[in-house]
């Protein structure tokens, strides 16, 4: 069956969903053997373990006697020994521009469909990129799964119909027909989408699809070739959708070279070098704001990012504080704030947050969280899943430092025992009091398990505060508890203003840090956190040029 | 009748064309008694007319004691002496800010209405603009009034429609609804889209209005108050189109600085004052690319530019040469070159153009253009009209100086008697021939009544350095006539490459100068010569940020 006809009811669907807004996802989060298969986690774990200490040799790139690969488990805190083909830049970008001239002219429906097809083909291996997010990132085995298998295959196939749509938005020729009076003055008129040109995605290390794909088959669908540079700490999830879209692309009579993996060590990094190439005309980035804004200046380049950010969480007034404390020790505690969402800074009025129960206290509201968190990761059943593993030595440094800098200690870090991996790098939360007139302990983000209590004089300064973070250093989230209308209005209205989206009320099983395909439009461009969104239609529509070319008739 | 009801069929009308991208105008071009009165002409110039020497009066602005003008007629070549109310930089940005926040809650629907109305307001005073776009831009009347009244209406309505579509083009409020297995989790979602903040147009002295009011209109369709900077030497026509809006602003109970006009002298530009404020969030501009490029490189805007370019027509094989030659002839003398879309350097090969009737001639060619622009020039009844006066004197010294410094001049540049205006500044066209090896003498705009024969070794050569020009200094049209597919092919990929629009074999009553509204996509934003076009979705889209709000259902 073509390929075309086969997914066009796929991308049809996905760019309704795009519409609506409604839930919708193409692949199913749950890791369930009804779902998968009775073996597709038992069969992604040994291929993962078969994996490890051996080259990567799936991809299709050319030969090379260079073969690189320093990722490290953060539940073995051993290296993983897994090497993949490197090459330098300009043989990465040469090879890309000769690819581009091939896939171009390849068409829009035909792109999509093919970009459509290697999902399904990455689907079949959720469970082994499962464990491959796990030993790399640290992330917990469920969000692992769901982070980078289907929630990352959802965000690429809302990236591909967004395109696709904008690719066929406006008619592909027409005949212009100017009434002149004694004449008619006819001319036939086309358009094309013209890719800009090669285009390079630099990943992260905690979140290596979800954070990669959507530029990734962004830039593919409009006819760019892509250069996938994943962090030397989470090569293998990404390695294995690049290796299934060569495959196919292959399979396709294509150049593999399409898209290609990209591999550098910590102890040479290529990005620059590629960045700055000026055949390298597009750029997706997610990771910290130094290097993002040094990217988002570069010369001749569109550049879309998603940096750092200092996300709020203000409480006002509450229905129910336990629900509200519950939901925000879990919102923070999951894979130990290593989400770009996670919340950092609270803010509550010094005068206590009012309940139908009357009012609790800051003191009462900090116990409290303390004391939820404090249950939550002692849960030997819960802790050890939610929090996940730490990605990065400097996370704890930056926790164990946190502790010793700010004010009053509600809780302390620790570790904690994963029962299966005894050499987890763990730190579980550490929360913090810090005075609203203390502006300068909580400017800047603190990457990693640490909230910040701080106490303002009222609800309003807890907002002029939250806007403030988000204007002058990023927001990516803004979790908001109040029973007032008036209050809730000037909440929303003063945080759209610093472009940071909010999510009210939130209780029970929704939490703020996770943000939908097909509905949320994750980091919105607008503050310093990023200068992109998925996926809105300008996340596309920078990666082509309408070329027009008219004719008499 | 309320005005969101009145012209939402307009709205949606204009939406329809766009998408359709076949012949559609809501102003008609052709300056018809019978279309826009029997009076309506003579009204216009005796309005104009008695402006000139007075203060212009008609801006609902602040009153002020600075009153500033530097206008000067090219036909006349004395000043205008119209006086504007003036405002330093801190002052108007001030008052826009403060609009800002009535300005961005009015409903897209209303905004997109009320600015529909401003043009239909408008369209009473197009006489009365053509006679002030004469007056300050050297343009023939017909061009005067197509291009700052109808054209420039049109211009605006697609950015209003293109806005409004955008705006609209996601539900602003959702129920969403996941299944969770053994509950739903439902959520209300919904979403904003913020306008960005204060933004600035930068006018150019040619095309006052047709260059300034499609940024103008998409900054306020999409939320956003306006200042608009004319350029010192052409600020009537512009300040016509600000006075309806403001006087419609104030019916509507609305401030009338959401749209202010900035004006300054020659001797004390506000330009980069209001450029660098760090409210101006949204710029748009039309001039020269020293300033351009600055105006990109500021931190924190989304800047829109429209700068120069070396436009090429690329001559491989003809029909009929007399008909191809008196096209090009035409396009290169209509306002004496002062057009962003002229063509400037004409590839032509060595060995001559294929024709049916055998080959022409390198030298066949250049003494029949010559000749053909010599013929239009010196007629009494063409040439003036055609021609109309220079805006710039330092445009005269360009074609002074071009004659002394390329190589053979196959026609002089002088001046013809404008039989209305015996003081016009006029200059005909200069023809210079090339050889292609000297690329240093090709390789720069030269803005003005500037033709270039560049002899090639062949076509392929031709649309290299037709492209290569593009790529490196800009190119907003490119003019082609070739009878073979394949080399028609070549041309449209190999210029698509350097996002350059291409009109292939124009004869008879369409010249490549001309791009019109809800059909061509004008400067394509893909090369040096602009990072924008009119009116592409991403024109409208960077104006604003979608920011989600969710909650509990």
């Amino acid at each position: 069956m073509d390929l075309t006809a086969k997914h066009q009811p796929t991308i049809d669907r996905a760019i309704k969903a795009i519409h609506e807004r409604t839930f919708f996802a193409q692949y199913p989060e749950h890791p369930s053997p009804k779902i998968y298969g009775e073996e597709a986690d038992k069969a992604g774990r040994e291929k993962f373990q078969a994996q490890v200490g051996k080259k990567f040799e799936e991809l299709l790139q050319a030969p090379t006697d260079v073969w690189l690969g320093d990722e490290e488990s953060p539940y073995l805190q051993e290296k993983l020994n897994i090497k993949y083909p490197a090459y330098s830049a300009n043989n990465l970008v040469s090879k890309a521009d000769e690819a581009f001239h091939q896939w171009r002219k390849v068409a829009p429906a035909e792109r999509a469909a093919i970009l459509v097809e290697s999902l399904e083909r990455v689907k079949a291996r959720f469970f082994e990129i499962a464990y491959a997010t796990m030993h790399t990132t640290g992330q917990g085995y469920m969000m692992a799964f769901q982070a980078s298998g289907p929630h990352a295959a959802d965000r690429a196939l809302e990236a591909i119909a967004m395109g696709y749509e904008e690719l066929t938005r406006f008619p592909e020729k027409v005949v212009w027909d100017k009434p002149m009076g004694k004449y008619n003055l006819v001319l036939n008129k086309a358009w094309r989408a013209i890719p800009k040109g090669v285009g390079l995605v630099i990943g992260c290390s905690t979140f290596p699809t979800w954070n990669s794909v959507p530029g990734m088959y962004a830039s593919l669908v409009t006819g760019n070739p892509v250069i996938i540079k994943p962090h030397p700490g989470a090569i293998l999830p990404i390695a294995i959708f690049v290796a299934e879209l060569q495959k196919l692309l292959k399979e396709q009579g294509l150049n593999p070279n399409i898209c290609q993996l990209g591999v550098d060590s910590f102890s040479q990094m290529i990005t620059k070098e590629l960045a700055e190439d000026p055949r390298v005309k597009l750029i997706d980035y997610t990771g910290n704001s130094g290097f993002g804004s040094y990217l988002e200046g570069l010369n001749n380049k569109v550049v879309f990012t998603e940096k750092t950010g200092v996300n709020a969480a203000i409480i006002d007034s509450v229905v129910d504080i336990d629900k509200v404390i519950g939901n925000l020790a879990f919102s923070l505690s999951l894979y130990s704030g290593q989400m770009c969402t996670a919340p950092q800074n609270f803010y509550i009025p010094a005068s206590g947050i009012k309940t139908p129960d009357g009012v609790v206290s800051f003191d009462e509201f900090a116990q409290k969280f303390a004391d939820n968190i404090k249950g939550l990761v002692e849960n030997p059943k819960a802790g050890p899943f939610v929090l996940g593993a730490i990605q990065n030595k400097n996370t704890c440094t930056r926790v164990d430092e946190a502790a010793h800098t700010q004010g009053k200690v509600w809780l302390s870090s620790g570790e904690i025992e994963n029962p299966m991996f005894k050499n987890a790098r763990t730190a579980t939360p550490v929360v913090l009091e810090i005075n609203a007139q203390n502006k300068e302990g909580f400017s800047r983000e603190l990457f990693g398990p640490i909230a910040l209590l701080i106490k303002t004089n009222d609800t309003s300064q807890s907002v002029a505060l939250a806007k403030e973070m988000a204007l002058a250093h990023g927001a990516i989230s803004c979790g908001a508890y109040t029973t007032d209308a008036a209050t809730k209005e000037l909440i929303a209205d003063e945080m759209s203003l610093a472009a940071t989206p909010v999510s009210f009320n939130l209780t029970g099983g929704i939490y703020v840090n996770q943000h939908a395909a097909f509905s949320d439009f994750h980091v919105t461009g607008g503050n310093p956190a990023g200068n992109a969104s998925f996926t809105n239609p300008e996340y596309v529509i920078k990666r082509f040029t309408w070329v027009g070319f008219r004719e008499p008739a």
